[in-house]
């Protein structure tokens, strides 16, 4: 089993450490507000632990649950301890003033900022496309979630492929890492859609086959 | 019902005009190919009208189905019979050098170049990240299509999502022309994605719902 330590106490953790938990993996969670990372391991259906960011991480992957400008400023203070780890970016960096745009650069992606913040880490961009409520339910209408995996280093993509895989949802290998630019535009979409979709905010976005 | 003019006669045109007979909807064809486009339409389960591009348009809709240059070009060509019309763009504008970018300006999309270029017809993106063969199926694994409608103007809008939910498949309604940025990005993911999943160009993609 892989261990995994997810930063931030949000929804987001919430959903996968309880994929993770179904996984039988071991979930660390860190973050600045210790207290609601107590609260929310009380919560999950399983053994967690927890503490603030700065304790040594346990997980060979990490997770950086937290918005675009929180995940960048914390990879950037953890950079040195995120060297040579598998550290997941699940963001969509959503201009949340105009929910009409993404407030990375052209030809980039949150991913790649963040693997330039922290360049000696092996970025993999993952679950910006799953939504927290269908993560806790393992399903949306009945369906496995698709997670859509990206990622520059083969070694680090399939032991996230292989996390998600054996936490019961299907990994989808999305390809290199700059494909987080279409990812992000899709997860960002997949928001926008939500009032159309009325506002449930259960959605998948599935890859279905012939 | 609504007439629809599909310009083109390739696989595109033949999964739309599939899709648009079993609705029960008048469909006409126009293509530089003639032949090809009588042989497509002898091929069709009903009754389709052909001719060579500048015949006159029968369709209230009028669907690009060929590639981001040709399309511009002949819509460059076909502006003047074209302004007032509804005007559908499916194309997404992979860089087909590379397989690795789109070739559209950052900020941009095809449907939003195609606006420049007829700014007095009504665009409409749709159809983008549905593949031929499900089209002419009619379905993907057994779901109902997904088709993602993006425009400006509302009543286009609405005359594109009836036309789509009229044959068999479903509408989502994702909202400004712009957002067919990240509808074109999804597009060209969704290609990109054949080669993790097995190259069957049978796959849709769908919102579930939970």
């Amino acid at each position: 089993m892989t261990d995994i330590t997810i930063i931030g106490a949000g929804n987001m953790t919430r959903g996968i450490a309880t994929r993770a938990l179904a996984g039988g993996h071991a979930v660390q969670i860190l973050a600045r507000d210790t207290a609601a990372a107590g609260t929310l391991a009380g919560e999950l259906p399983g053994t967690v632990t927890t503490g603030p960011i700065g304790d040594a991480i346990t997980g060979e992957i990490v997770v950086l649950a937290l918005p675009y400008d929180a995940a960048l400023a914390i990879a950037e203070q953890l950079r040195e301890v995120l060297a040579g780890k598998i550290v997941v970016d699940i963001t969509n960096p959503v201009d949340f003033a105009t929910f009409d745009s993404l407030v990375t650069p052209d030809d980039s992606s949150s991913a790649e900022e963040l693997a330039k913040v922290v360049p000696a880490s092996k970025v993999v961009k993952a679950f910006n496309t799953t939504f927290a409520g269908p993560l806790v339910a393992g399903e949306s209408d009945g369906h496995k979630l698709d997670v859509f995996v990206a990622a520059d280093d083969a070694e680090a993509k399939a032991a996230v492929v292989s996390f998600v895989d054996s936490s019961g949802m299907r990994a989808i290998d999305a390809g290199a890492l700059k494909r987080a630019q279409q990812l992000e535009g899709m997860g960002f979409l997949h928001m926008t859609l939500q009032g159309a979709l009325g506002n449930t905010w259960s959605t998948g976005v599935k890859i279905v086959a012939a």
